[in-house]
């Protein structure tokens, strides 16, 4: 079989690792935040304990790019402004926010974890698979938008508008980080063959967020 | 050798792991929030972690509430006002202050788990030295307040200040907390013994306090 696939450069699978990282801390601190809108003391510390397992998948990554011989910090610099431009427009207002803000979010990010993985050596791919692992807000973000669709049905219409937003932003600001990290784009585009394949992947997404927000009782 | 103590009451058991639980899930919250103050993207995350481990703590506490049939949330709710009061009025401005309410607050509360510890049942205790094994931002604060220090010299004046008022808020609040909860304090007093045992446990706690804030190059 033909090796179709070029090795990732070593530049690009730092920058790959780096916004991973910056991701997960990013979701730590909003997460956290968030979870002081829940109704119950309950429902507070299951977000907060959500937000606790994303540091554990920060630490990681980030002894992956120094066990790779960069600095994590450097690392994760050229991407702190997408992340943060993307969490201040999309801050959530009420608790269903919240709850399907760390859903699509944890879900578009596993889901883009899932693809590239694929395209990187062994021992990075070993800790994707391992930050995905325990990942796990679906189960309790469906079950309790749900019991908040359950009160006030007009609420489906108002999360699936925000649904909407969240990708959108996270389009916008994906885009951003494309412009400017040209190893970075090589790498998914190589991985993934070619231009062509890159409209595959992100049918690919695109098909997967729309199956989870039908999952969790919204429209697309 | 004479049974001094009486076997401590199960409202009492509860009302102990009650109040650490809430203490360590706002603790979570407000290491969470103060985060952001860190110099850097390294630090913050450094804090972050830190707020992390408090929810493993905290899983571990009301698991064993709810071992012991009773209702996480319910045995939680007398001490949300006191603790909350606390945080509230100790809000920390500054990443140094950040760092010695990190470092004073794990502190006193691992002191007091570990005087009250020996009071209780077995497998009460096991989990409370467990909570007490990763526990650590000593090291971590006091390597980064000694940097702050040795840029700023009149940083230790101010924090040592802080440090005063962390403590001076800490005990106005186990005071509002000892007043409304008599089988909590009779759980404390009959597991020092009697009253006048109670200066002791306090004598040790401050003691611990004072060796603390040497430690870390303050003042008492």
């Amino acid at each position: 079989m033909p090796e179709t696939t070029t090795q990732p450069d070593a530049a690009a699978v730092i920058d790959l690792l780096g916004v991973l990282a910056y991701g997960e801390l990013s979701a730590f601190d909003r997460m956290a935040h968030d979870a002081r809108m829940a109704p119950n003391t309950g429902l507070r510390a299951a977000l907060a304990e959500k937000a606790a397992l994303e540091m554990g998948h920060y630490r990681k990554l980030v002894d992956r790019i120094a066990d790779l011989g960069a600095d994590p910090q450097l690392a994760m610099a050229p991407f702190v402004a997408a992340v943060e431009t993307f969490h201040a427009r999309t801050e959530p207002r009420t608790w269903g926010e919240a709850l399907v803000k760390a859903y699509v979010g944890d879900g578009l990010a596993a889901d883009f974890y899932r693809e590239v993985a694929t395209y990187v050596d062994e021992p990075t791919r070993a800790l994707v698979d391992e930050a995905l692992a325990d990942s796990g807000n679906a189960e309790f973000a469906i079950r309790e938008v749900g019991v908040l669709i359950a009160e006030d049905p007009t609420a489906a219409s108002r999360l699936s508008l925000w649904g909407r937003r969240l990708v959108g932003e996270a389009i916008s600001q994906a885009q951003h980080v494309a412009a400017e990290r040209d190893a970075l784009v090589r790498l998914i585009v190589g991985g993934a063959g070619d231009l062509a394949a890159i409209s595959g992947l992100i049918d690919r997404i695109t098909g997967k967020h729309v199956a989870r927000m039908k999952a969790i009782g919204l429209s697309q």
